[in-house]
């Protein structure tokens, strides 16, 4: 028996009673390893996943389990030459891994950063601001998020053994729900021998990453409404599974990531002179041979004004004829195998289907010159463009073809480019290749609902551009309709695809206490110490400085109009100012109001009150007239200690009122406190 | 025949071919109507909606939608004395249809009101901010919402015919998607009169809205991707129809709102000599009584601690023998009929589910006192209130009796509530009952990932609290696992649910275009004339106003110090600033640089710009220090023309730079603008 792939099930490495099933090189055939679960407790996974992996992910904050991937993400970095190695067996040039490996642990890093700049450092996130649910501010709503307790199985592709895996864990494990993770078998050699370092590592917390190498089985029969299935793969696969009674029965989570008929439109605007004629060409051979056109976010539809399409064949077709296609390993391959002979023979199933409609315009499917290797073992395949003259035909609009195979259409204007990519009914991604922001303005709005995502290229942004298949781990991935109707990544987003939204309803002490966020109507505690001597240790919700009356007199007002040079109307000319709808007479500079409650709040000596960096949401309320008299509140709202800082921040609520408790101006005070005495 | 109800379809009223079934009043068994949908064509309705329809309610913005809801709202108020009529039929008291039938009305207000403050005067909701996804900042991300190009299909339950359909219907148009409403048989009664007064009102689009009396037929097999079900029903019709073929393969949405075993627990904190302890055993009535239990939400299981299990019995037995039961008309009735006499017969078959394991301590099954009406004609049953000695005992956690039943259940401690409440696997609502906020944090936290909205009720928040029962327009409504996986409502979240998800890839050119919202890097207009004299129709994105260079002297900021009292450390004392880690030496106040800035773009004299109301997203980036020159830029960014007003907002964006080009400020500046010239 050689190496027979291990699963990773309930806090050790599990081997299948029997010798499982050979998993064949893409390039040369040889059997790199074996699959089987034979003999897996699937239940004992999911029980697993629940008691031991929920508690111990639920006791860890936000912030803290951003550390932990960022650590994971650093090491697994470190000793990646020993992915791209095994890589190509799966037919993936080094470019191709480059994205698998390389975007799988960059997926990692950015959901750490984006976790700890914009997550609290606690375990409950609140959504939206407060809802006043009676007049009196005793009964309020507030939504908040928390962690499912269950669960999330994720069953990928095998197109992306590294990235397919990561992109779907790290949303997880930041929201502090557990994973199951299930590879497609052609390419698991690869997730395992991943994973392997990752549980090596010792870095995540016993039971929240759980590896099933092999049939996911009755895996799906063990789940519940706290569980989520997130499943990339064929369209007929995820609606079997979508079918199945857990799934229909149970509330559990589904998600499908599928087919798509990803389009690429080159704008009625560009010229065959112009760069952007170049960047289209040169964006549809290079979706068409990245990962031999292995993508679900591949170009299969690119749509041209119907005058150029003879030319865009052209240019598209001289420059497939400098792809050269072989072994990964050899010098000057541009396009590696596909993965497996199987997949190879389900394209040219597809391409039969496509050749209904459309006619072979590049490449023949029986033969491709190969560098390195031996073409009747390797599963090589030519890139195939086709043309299809009919624009409305069924087939380039529905049958996708998962390799190095794209379809030039013609279409007549925007609305028309719009109607043809609906024909898709639904997609993971378009591109539109313009320099005309306008005519992108409409293109887009129209492809929108269509479409998960829409990149618009041109000469000014294509030197940044990550181009039109490049899912990015701060946008959404997913599409609607045939796509699969899921979304995955989107930053923060994706976090929150694991977690309950639930509106809370309660005064505003419970609401302080729930989402430990201090809210207009709890207590206040004004103690002897000013908050400004606090640091963060010693600070709590609700600690409160009441700083004025202060006066406001003409004289301040005409004073602040020179000193600073804003001499609008309102506050220097008695009579126009009278005429204003708003305020019927002079009144003081917002930034005046603002300016003098600083005055009143600040406690001047130093303290562990480092700066204040920001005001979020002024608005002012009342006009201030001369000789009103200002007061100002300042309570302490939000607590966030750096996970890696000294400091942390701390957001004040300022209110400010007039003589008559008349609300004057309400704001956030944003500042940097120390976290601990300083010297 | 008599009185057969009408579909509305595709434009017109349709009567189906055949005399239908009859529909019999709850209190006294006559045939109130016949439905039936014979021969009605539901594909014609579906390819209606998205034919016409979908233009018709693209054409308009989100502000002008919401300004027909709100006069549809005023109208179907105007005239709900009708509706109060036919309610009676459904068993209904005078209060029952007060939550359904002006709660109907008031969800359609707050959509409107909610929309026309939080969504911009346009058709594209913009979601977060731009993400830059390179280093020059010529490629960015930024994520929209668009209209679904499709259907939202509405099925809902007999239990509250005018809001269960409202409350669909109302953010589904919002979002600009049309509806096709589906009533429950058993009460269409009702809703098909409240349609007939919208249809006679011709305040909605042509295409908006239609609606099915009878059977949905094929009704799915025409739906696609872009099309969506929303259903409240049971949990084994919410299953076959998340197993249809269309709901499977087509990545339609389906979402389902369906059996809820909800939970009302009352805190350990409480004695029985607390106003908590008769708000508890109040509310617990309540939601037994009204609509005669039938409410998904009703309180079905009540979790009290164990000591006072006994008390809560005897206190709930005595206000419930002073409910008196019978037709809705006479007076002194404070529960009515059930829905139908099959609607009572299946209560009873439930009560003899949770028998097995509960037994019964207040009412009798088989005999209720009825005032007004006919006991053997009416659906009536006595309000039956349960008690669970042994609280793992599966029934009262399983099993929905949807009528007037509830069961007491004696617990522990806080974990053993929290754990107790989960075995309903999911339910809409679970209210709590203390005085202890920290004690509430505590539960609200445990509890939440099972369910959609968590009520905590105190004697500070009773006399404005809406009740555990009652769903709001501004809260989300749904529940995991077991209660559907679905939610509605929420506001704005409510009518994101029928708009798809983009992320737009860019230059902030075409970001611009595609958001109508200026995107830093966007061109910038500097024209002749200040953009503050411009009005709205005037104004464009990128209108730009530049001013300084203004320099800061250390005298202004010492005058600064002295003028506003603010005199933190870091702008006065050299020696201390020169220590602090940020800074090193003194610098400007924050609010000395913003308003500094506001003096260099301001422009005095009186014109359109009638007030600055706010700032928003206000950061500090680079400290200022003495003798730094200053210039800021002011860009138009975001123009909202209000519906019912002169003026409307401007955001503009302003960056403060020092003379090195370092930003030292960012911030939204918030103006309001009058719309037309000034006379």
């Amino acid at each position: 028996m050689t190496n027979l792939l291990q699963s990773f099930t309930e806090g050790r490495w599990f081997t299948a009673a029997d010798e499982g099933t050979p998993l064949a090189s893409a390039v040369d055939g040889h059997e790199v390893a074996r699959i089987s679960a034979t003999g897996l407790d699937r239940a004992g996974m999911v029980e697993y996943a629940r008691t031991v992996g929920v508690p111990a992910l639920a006791a860890l904050t936000f912030h803290e389990r951003a550390a932990l991937l960022k650590q994971l993400g650093m090491t697994l970095m470190a000793g990646k030459e020993e992915f791209y190695e095994v890589s190509r067996h799966t037919g993936a040039t080094t470019r191709d891994s480059a994205v698998d490996i390389d975007g799988g642990f960059g997926t990692i890093l950015s959901y750490s950063s984006k976790a700890r700049r914009e997550l609290p450092n606690d375990t409950v996130y609140l959504d939206g601001p407060t809802e006043q649910l009676g007049k009196k501010g005793t009964f309020l709503g507030q939504h908040i998020y928390t962690s499912r307790r269950g669960v999330a199985v994720q069953i990928n592709a095998f197109n992306f053994p590294v990235w397919g895996f990561l992109e779907k864990l790290a949303p997880a494990f930041i929201a502090g729900v557990p994973s199951i993770v299930k590879p497609a078998s052609q390419t698991a050699y690869l997730t395992e021998l991943v994973f392997r370092r990752i549980i090596e590592s010792g870095i995540l917390p016993e039971g929240s990453v759980q590896l099933l190498c092999g049939s996911a089985g009755d895996l799906l029969d063990h789940l519940d409404g706290q569980d989520s299935v997130a499943f990339t793969g064929s369209a007929e696969t995820a609606a079997r599974l979508r079918a199945h009674p857990q799934v229909v029965t149970s509330g559990l989570h589904f998600t499908a990531e599928a087919d798509s008929l990803n389009a690429s439109i080159l704008g009625t605007d560009v010229t065959i002179e112009a760069p952007e004629f170049d960047l289209y060409v040169k964006q549809l051979v290079t979706e068409m041979t990245v990962k031999a056109g292995q993508k679900c976010t591949a170009i299969r539809r690119a749509f041209v004004p119907e005058p150029l399409v003879d030319d865009v064949i052209a240019a598209a077709s001289a420059r497939l004829s400098t792809i050269t296609v072989g072994d990964p390993a050899s010098d000057g391959v541009r396009m590696g195998a596909l993965a497996s002979i199987e997949q190879r023979d389900e394209v040219l199933k597809s391409l039969r289907g496509l050749t209904k409609s459309a006619s072979i315009v590049f490449g023949d499917p029986d033969h491709v010159d190969v560098v390195g290797a031996d073409a009747t073992k390797g599963a090589f395949l030519s890139p195939i463009l086709l043309r299809a003259d009919d624009k409305t035909a069924p087939e380039p609009h529905d049958i996708e073809a998962f390799g190095p195979v794209s379809t030039v259409i013609g279409y007549r204007d925007a609305a028309d480019a719009v109607e043809l990519a609906a024909r898709g009914k639904g997609s993971l991604v378009a591109s539109l290749v313009t320099k005309d922001a306008e005519l992108a303005g409409e293109v887009v709005r129209g492809l929108a609902p269509y479409h998960g995502r829409v990149l618009v290229l041109n000469n000014e942004d294509a030197r940044e551009s990550t181009g039109h298949g490049s899912p990015l781990p701060v946008l959404v991935h997913g599409g609607p309709g045939r796509a699969g109707g899921g979304e995955e990544l989107g930053g923060i987003r994706g976090v929150l695809h694991h977690m309950q939204r639930t509106a809370v309803q309660g005064t505003p002490n419970v609401l302080t206490s729930v989402g430990r966020r201090w809210v207009t109507g709890a207590d206040r505690v004004q103690g002897d110490v000013h908050p400004f001597r606090k640091n963060l240790a010693e600070l709590v919700l609700g600690d409160t400085i009441v700083g004025g009356p202060r006066q406001v007199t003409r004289a301040d007002i005409d004073h602040f109009a020179e000193f600073t040079g804003d001499t609008f109307y309102a506050h220097t000319d008695p009579e126009a100012a009278a005429a204003n709808p708003l305020f019927g007479g002079i009144v003081a500079h917002g930034y005046l109001v603002v300016s003098l409650a600083a005055g009143l709040f600040v406690d001047p000596a130093p303290g562990p009150v480092l700066a204040n960096f920001g005001v979020d949401g002024l608005r002012f309320l009342t006009p201030v007239k001369a000789d009103d008299s200002l007061t100002v509140t300042l309570t302490a709202k939000q607590i966030t200690p750096r996970q890696s800082a000294d400091y942390g921040e701390v957001r004040w609520d300022a209110v400010v009122t007039n003589q008559n408790d008349d609300p004057v101006a309400t704001y956030d005070v944003l500042t940097l406190v120390a976290k601990a005495e300083e010297d």
